[in-house]
């Protein structure tokens, strides 16, 4: 490959350090320890795994964690009264519900229950609103690892065209906003996109949000650009076993693009600790102070 | 000429006779009369022109008008508290503060105290979230406008490219969002844009809200193209006088386009009707009814 390779692997321990010595500082100037609690609902196996990482990457870095483990039976009133508790407790500053949630539960629901002040997942529609006003917002978390990743290659995004494929409300359109705040032309393209392998070579920074294995191929890539995979797709491997792979075709865009991240070891490593961040962000918020730079 | 002529006259009196007619079947049927206050500080002259305009069409369309004119030195805390007592009133179901406000009250401010349920400007972060987010919005008055007229000409805009021109919170990104939402790939372009000719050139769905004097050329508009021109700039026309002028040089892009809207009698004129339709759907919501497809 001739592409430079965006490791998530540096670049995440780095924002972790980041958010570490900056929690320090806050500790010791302010007696303020950052708290994040973690509410589980059932015991998804994927879930039960992604939520014990959160809570020791949260200590590890010097916050306070806060574990919530439902039963799988537990009722939306039940969630939304515990959300209430959170949302009232002073030593909670960030509340993530790992979602999804059972499906007698409505998401949509719980979301709106979490204070916009710590909804360090950045889902609320409060927290589009603000995003795409240019107001301060908790901004989800992928969507700010792409961010980071990509100005690690390029400190300077003005003027760039950015062409982001996948329209969620997690990922592809808060992507898109931030890009557009970096003062990129930005394009959104989705699966009614006409000739999408066009609109993809437009790109100087192309982002993949889509969800399908190895849907961009090689070449979709405008040579130089800068290739963002959010995609982590599981597909079998032979022998009954399962390997991760991205939305691009990673071996085919490595040797067009000027840098790209991997599957795995990109994007996916970037949401611990950008959750992280938004923690120590949304503390510091709440307490008056002004949002540390990660 | 060569394109059509998107006429704002008809289509924003259709949608005013649609408001009318679904206003007198909700006090038909539910004894409910949507009620628009319109809040005025200060006596610019422009503002109590476009102040009084509103109050005239929501009489017309059986809607019921509130005015509210404070002097130009109201101070926040009073503004602040006319709209809690709009906000707490169950015959006010839309509440609009007219922009600009004096320079010593925030705007943001003003903009977040406004009931999210009863902004019918759609700026509050919470609308503009829930339109970014897909959920039920209510949305700022000109973008509706915008994709009105649109519609007229192509009501299918699937799978179409649109290029939108400004990215401001009350003109570019909601129409870029409802763009998007009617599954056009969209790509938001503006000052920091590298060869903006050329993106403009990629659109099948051309909207410029820059606020700069016939900035766009004909030779920047695809053959065939639609354009939505929401500037309404005010030029020196000779002998003391001035004219209204939009974003687009509209004699040169209608030679090109396939349909146009004028400058003025464009979009300019539907700002009204969809805040009169968007009172009405803050009614019918705030009423537990279906929003009325106007």
């Amino acid at each position: 490959m001739s592409a430079t390779l965006i490791d998530g692997k540096p670049i995440s321990a780095a924002v972790k350090a980041k958010v570490a010595a900056e929690a320090a500082r806050l500790a010791r100037d302010h007696g303020l320890v950052p708290g994040l609690a973690v509410v589980l609902v059932g015991e998804d196996p994927a879930s039960t795994v992604y939520v014990r990482n959160k809570g020791k990457a949260t200590i590890e870095a010097g916050l306070r964690s806060f574990e919530h483990k439902l039963p799988e039976h537990t009722s939306e009133a039940e969630l939304l009264a515990l959300i209430a508790r959170l949302n009232a407790d002073p030593t909670v500053h960030g509340i993530l519900v790992q979602l999804p949630v059972p499906a007698h539960i409505d998401s949509q629901a719980v979301i709106q229950a979490i204070s916009p002040d710590k909804d360090v997942d950045g889902l609320h529609p409060m927290n589009s609103g603000r995003l795409a006003s240019g107001l301060a917002a908790l901004v989800p978390c992928t969507p700010l690892g792409c961010l980071h990743m990509l100005k690690t290659v390029r400190p300077q995004l003005a003027g760039l065209e950015a062409v982001v494929v996948g329209r969620s409300n997690l990922v592809g359109k808060p992507v898109a906003q931030l890009l557009l705040a970096e003062n990129c032309t930005v394009t959104i393209a989705h699966s009614r996109t006409r000739d999408l392998p066009a609109v993809c070579r437009r790109a100087d920074i192309l982002v993949a949000a889509v969800g399908r294995p190895e849907m961009l191929r090689g070449d979709w890539v405008k040579p130089g650009a800068i290739v963002i995979d959010v995609g982590i797709n599981r597909v079998p491997a032979g022998e009954g076993k399962t390997r991760l792979i991205g939305d691009v075709a990673f071996a085919e865009a490595a040797e067009i693009a000027s840098a790209i991240t991997p599957v795995p070891g990109g994007v996916g490593l970037m949401t611990v600790a950008c959750l992280l961040a938004n923690t120590l962000k949304a503390a510091s918020m709440q307490a008056g102070l002004p949002a540390p730079q990660i």
